[in-house]
């Protein structure tokens, strides 16, 4: 079997991953509208392309709040990477790495933020952060991924409940006994989600920067309206996200939600978006409507349930020939 | 099998139930259009979901002309529950009761309203009444609902004729021998739809509020138009409704309905909405677009098919699951 | 199998039918995007039902060109009805007289003007007219019409040619054997229809005046530019049409036509509309857009195919019914 | 099996070509969504049709640059015709000139442009280009047409590289041995798409302006700015395309972007198109859009697969005859 697109490493993953594992990845809240918008949207937008310019030579390359990356896609954070691949986290930080981007990697990793930053050094990485009630465990978490040389702190914002994801319940979903949110037992006898806090506020964003350095990137945006909030708060970046319609159904596509986000932020703060890329095609619609990135989720997974941190690689290789290629034939 | 959502009812009904009564249960009139744009129609309208607030406390009560009910989701009037459960609308009764909310209790009940009222005292219970050619059947029923401590008055407007529901026809529905409409038993030897008066008016409002002190709710409006008429003919109340698609095909969703309706009633009455409910992210959608409350028809049903009082708590509490964790996730 | 709904009908035709006269009723030009689309506009098209009306009484009666029929829903002309029953037009002529509702015979009956005529006495009939290139066929086939009885001579202005449908090409249509063009038999020895005329304008409306005493209906208008030289050419009555869809694929549904031509008219003649009409609130939205009575083309074969007079009947009394109960319902 | 319409060619090509032959043929970028959008934006456009003219004669006859053709459609460039059929693109020329219609031969034919020439002596023919990397080779190609009597030179902006169509690459397509792109056999050992010159601009125009008196028609233009630009660089004709949708996937249907091309060039140039044409109403809607030609790509290779030259005439025929009944239908 030819792996020619994303398409390819999706129907690979859904043959060959438990099914319990592949319900857990592909799953969207409720209905899963939210979910399937967000890539039926980017069919709605439509190129204007241009004819007869030079294209040659062509650079991708862009940068994360300074640093430069190889073209304009990153890892968006995931949890539980080990149901996709044995090695789990160790193995995207090393594929993120080879392929000079950035990877995300998520509170509810199944390697230890050490384990991931020792297995591809002088990558990129940035951490992003669920604060917990107990804000002690989220300021450690901190304060550990900053120590590491994480980059950047990714503030999730539209999780202070889970979404309802029906096929989880029906299956039962939790994860298998010898996997472990190993960044947090350290705090817990046993972590729970329901430890999540739901009463985080704009507030906290003061908070958060009082414990550290790093630059704050709040991820989960969807109006114009937050955008200005998070702007005013003083993030330096915005990822334009509806976690991959898993939380509320029923809201915007990211890529709908980019445009008025981007107009509101006027370039004050760099604004992200995830959700839906499922082609080279697609990251150059982000691009146009305001994007300095995209970051991929599900695709992420599928590559590293193909070939562990080589099938992570074949999948940032395809869409980064798709990107240029794209962006040579609009010209 | 695990039942998470109302989907998961409503696929026992169909299962479990005999064909002619989950035929009548999901009768729409003529091609359904109505019926099924009920629920299309909630897919089209999309949340503007806000971050960082705190939602570790929701207030999910609210009251319906003055009485406090659990959560923004009431029993719409439906006939014939002993078709669904052998104790009929008495345990229809049991489970609003059990869960604080409002109950409608249908003229065409299977069970009387002294039965209704006796299984559920002190529950929060409206009568609703069609209106009959023979005035003092209708004002029998209204003097006994109120007797018996029914708190509020529903009149349908949209039946002055029964609408073309294909299916019906074709089963040749009608209730079995051992059910009976027994509010309707001491006024007639037989009754008939067909007894129901389509020569109502709006002046019959003024007749009704002769007869009780009761709050007058009207249901069935869809226009700005009728709006106006029923706040300027003293009611209390409106649900926008059109009944479930039964009646007129080819009229809007009662959620399309329902925004110029709020418009036009500015707050003078309550307005509440019936049809489509889904999810709980569908009462969230209603409430944002001007409803005080919902009320459930159909899934209703489907969890007194599953269970009884039982299966409808359990309907009733995965909806106020699911809209408190909309609300939560909506900011 | 109950006969509840013209699909009813149609499916019994296409099972009963000949494939070969099946195809020829139910052909479309082209891909048949017109033909569907004849239907589909009309699920666009959204009522505002109002309530509280008294419809205890309501007088569906209208009148054409100052004769009265019984419901707004007369029998559009159509060729060929003894492939659907072998009394062919006959049938359809006693039907219409029963239930008192206008026919218009169509130029490609399979029985005689005389024989049509001689079957319904008294009954309202019109009758249709190709304009052939031998004009002395044309005029002595109106002056039939006009002595017989007629009273209404409708020009069919979309057929300057006859429209590609496929099915027709692939099945070799042609006329049975022992069936005949029979109004044309004595004027041709062989009647093909490439004998109609593709030169014909606007200025043969004077010659058609000259010709009779009829009024003159013209069936085919789709825009307001020609409503409005129909009405400048002194006809009686437009008829929105766009042939069932069997001339030009991709032109409008009639019923979106309709509301720019009753705009131009301004009430000037009468207008009517045929194409996609399959249940009583069809009827009532054309008549809500401005057409004064609608005509029906394939459903009438579809009954005559299932019971000859008999269906046709039952197939206008649905409609009937179902139109009334709409009014009744919008209120 | 009768071939009624174009639909019946594609189906039989379909069946009977190798699966990489016509994979190759069917073949669009990505997610074949422009491809699919040519054919569905037709479906969009609808006409306005006009009544009771004179439709007894027309003449459906227009010229290109001045040459007379028998009417508005041409043969698209598209190459390697021998997998179609044994004698390719002489098939092809033989074709286009016993219906008096003009063919653009591709760079990228299985025969050489002496064997086309000859093929179809005094037929009209024009030449399509990309440009190498080595000019020179173009510049010889060029030369070569210009002297054989082809009478115009159609550069191809929209390939700067060759668009991802996955098919392809899980086929591994390549030429079977026994064919050659024998026009670039004197110019290089191996000839691969590689050597395409992603560099071109408009300059280039008037590079290639210098090496020939032939009109130059631009191929690929899609937006009113490089309409506007390619008038101004001095073009003859622009062909308004998107290479049916095997370059860039995600931009507009050809017959959408036509609207703009044509208001910008106002006359100036002639503007075609290419894509998505299946039937004579296509034709008739691109013309009334403001094309004063339109070109078949697959429709012609349909044509070839079924019956070479004589099923390219069948093609042409029935395109011809459509187009014809449209104008008339359409008044």
């Amino acid at each position: 079997m030819a792996m020619v697109c994303l398409s390819d490493f999706e129907a690979y993953a859904k043959k060959y991953l438990p099914k319990i594992a592949w319900d857990f990845f592909a799953a969207g809240a409720d209905d899963c509208s939210t979910r399937d918008e967000n890539i039926q949207a980017y069919k709605r937008i439509r190129f204007r392309p241009r004819m007869l310019r030079d294209v040659s030579m062509m650079d991708i390359r862009t940068k994360l709040l300074g640093t430069e990356i190889s073209f304009p896609v990153g890892i968006a954070p995931t949890g539980f990477h080990q149901l996709a691949w044995p090695d789990g986290e160790k193995s995207t930080a090393r594929a993120a790495k080879a392929m000079n981007t950035c990877y995300i990697a998520s509170t509810y990793s199944t390697c230890t933020l050490e384990e991931i930053s020792a297995a591809a050094p002088g990558g990129l990485q940035w951490f992003q952060l669920y604060i917990h009630r107990n804000r002690a465990v989220s300021q450690q978490l901190v304060q550990r991924a900053e120590a590491l040389g994480f980059q950047g702190l990714v503030l999730t914002a539209d999780l202070p409940y889970t979404g309802k994801r029906r096929d989880d319940v029906r299956n039962g979903f939790r994860l298998p006994p010898h996997m472990k949110l190993k960044n947090l037992e350290g705090a817990f006898e046993v972590c729970k989600m329901s430890l999540l806090d739901p009463s985080v506020t704009w507030n906290d964003i003061y908070w958060l920067r009082s414990l550290t350095h790093l630059p704050i990137i709040i991820k989960g945006i969807l109006t114009k309206e937050d955008a200005e909030l998070a702007v005013r708060h003083g993030v330096q970046g915005i990822i334009v996200s509806n976690h991959g319609g898993r939380q509320l159904d029923g809201g915007p596509a990211t890529i709908d939600a980019l445009v008025e986000v981007a107009e509101a932020v006027q370039g004050r703060v760099e604004v992200y978006l995830d959700g839906g890329i499922r082609k080279g095609s697609d990251v150059l619609k982000a691009l146009a409507l305001g994007a300095k990135c995209v970051f991929i989720g599900r695709p992420a997974l599928w590559g590293l349930a193909y070939k562990g941190e080589e099938g992570l690689q074949d999948v940032l290789r395809i869409l980064q020939d798709e990107f240029r290629l794209s962006m040579a034939l609009a010209g």
